[in-house]
């Protein structure tokens, strides 16, 4: 497995397989891998003739009071991780690599995607995402790049993003993966108390119980959301951020799921925040 | 030549030359061509495998009261420029390809390169070239892409641009064509009366007096600049929009000629604008 730490030993590295006719996949993280990213980097490695993951913990888009600097970054786990599911490269660059002296441009995708929920909680992180995102992209011009659906709205602003810049990539927005009581894998769960990680799969439960209403024919958002409310109130650890019904799409709001709509949440523990999301559907509309 | 008019039309013609082994080499233009557009023709010709021109009246980078409707639009002239030259590719797309339903990103620039001098004249104007020439290099991903001197805030700002976002592209910035009274070839030279049009070679004879003063010695900007301003004033037709000297790189104004320095340079005549610039370089540091 090959280390790059620089965009023209990743350059290089992926010119010499492109020119032995493999296709590249991409798997961009943060680090702190988990059985999500692995699930991408099996994907990535079923389907392309060579996978490269990077690792970059990206300053732009954390705030200033967010958890850059606490952020878990177990670099020879991660490692281990990418060689043991046979990935080919991993460009791991420093910060002034990607965003040298004198860098001053940035990707804005404007509107509902990055302006209301975790936009609207984070200012400036979604630009920090869609800039990062297009320059990685950039780097590797992978065909494909693989997301993970647990961030529903960063794989859907990245997957705009893409369109709408004419990058040639194709983006594979992958499933959530859980843990056995239904917690969505995050690299933030290990910030988790004991109490509190007792108490998180009620994100899972309450978007489970949404799910299962939309589907008996139960399509008013609201009461869809009150739903998931009194399911989260009832957890003594957990604060609600947001409980919305989008357009999976837009991210605009939907008063009713007459078709495939998008519940996303967010539930505070602490300090720490837990996203998830679920499709809902109208009992006609089948399976998912 | 081959005329395309979708990107998916773009990238197939192109695909083939790439498996032939061609290197792409891209002149992005609104037409209207000219002998300035002619030279980056002939010089992608010689340096690339492959040509292929774009022609485009981008519709973001005019403000609501700028020329877009009236900007010349003779298609079937620039056509048979383009074949004269050799070019191979000649991509014409609608407005609604290049920004279809549902766009919504922006690259910005930010700092003195978007919003002085032409993005202070012009909000906005520079969110819409940035952005338009990120998706055209993204939709031909040639090797290199080729711009004039002429409008030098531009081709600063794309060289910037590029590689902020890493384009695995190489700008290459070509020498301003004149007139033989030293006008700069522009597409917006067809607006200027009789009377306009024999001023208009005041903006070169400035450039060339502030030139000649930097060389022999005259290196604080603001005789320089009061120099170019008196010979603007000189020409009844001409109404000076700004007369600036900077760093090429970043655009922020110098006091003093110390190294390498640009004088850029925008007049009215009537409603129509006309750029120009010129590098100014102290005695010792020789020719350009």
């Amino acid at each position: 497995m090959k280390l790059t730490k620089t965009v023209s030993e990743l350059r290089s590295f992926l010119a010499a397989k492109r020119a032995a006719g493999l296709s590249v996949g991409m798997v961009p993280t943060m680090g702190a891998l988990h059985a999500g990213h692995r699930s991408l980097m099996e994907r990535a490695r079923r389907e392309c003739g060579v996978v490269v993951a990077s690792i970059f913990v990206n300053p732009t888009q954390f705030g200033p009071h967010e958890d850059f600097a606490r952020y878990p970054r177990p670099l020879d786990r991660d490692l281990e991780l990418c060689r043991d599911v046979g990935v080919d490269g991993v460009f791991v660059p420093e910060a002034q690599e990607v965003y040298p002296a004198g860098f001053t441009t940035w990707v804005d995708v404007e509107g509902p995607l990055s302006s209301t929920l975790e936009g609207a909680v984070r200012p400036g992180h979604f630009r920090g995402v869609a800039t990062v995102v297009l320059k990685l992209l950039l780097m590797a011009l992978p065909s494909v790049a693989y997301f993970g659906q647990k961030d529903a709205q960063q794989a859907c602003l990245v997957r705009r993003m893409v369109r709408d810049l004419d990058v040639p990539t194709t983006i594979c927005v992958c499933p959530t993966i859980r843990e056995a009581d239904g917690l969505a894998l995050s690299s933030r769960n290990v910030y988790l108390t004991e109490a509190q990680r007792r108490q998180a799969p009620v994100l899972y439960q309450s978007l489970e119980a949404a799910r299962a209403a939309a589907a008996s024919g139960q399509n008013m958002t609201d009461r869809l959301k009150e739903l998931v409310k009194e399911r989260i109130a009832a957890a003594s650890e957990a604060r609600l951020d947001y409980a919305e019904i989008v357009d999976p799409d837009t991210f605009l709001p939907v008063a009713a799921v007459e078709r495939e709509a998008l519940l996303v949440l967010a539930v505070r523990f602490g300090s720490t925040r837990l996203l998830d999301n679920a499709f809902l559907s109208p009992p006609s509309a089948g399976a998912h």
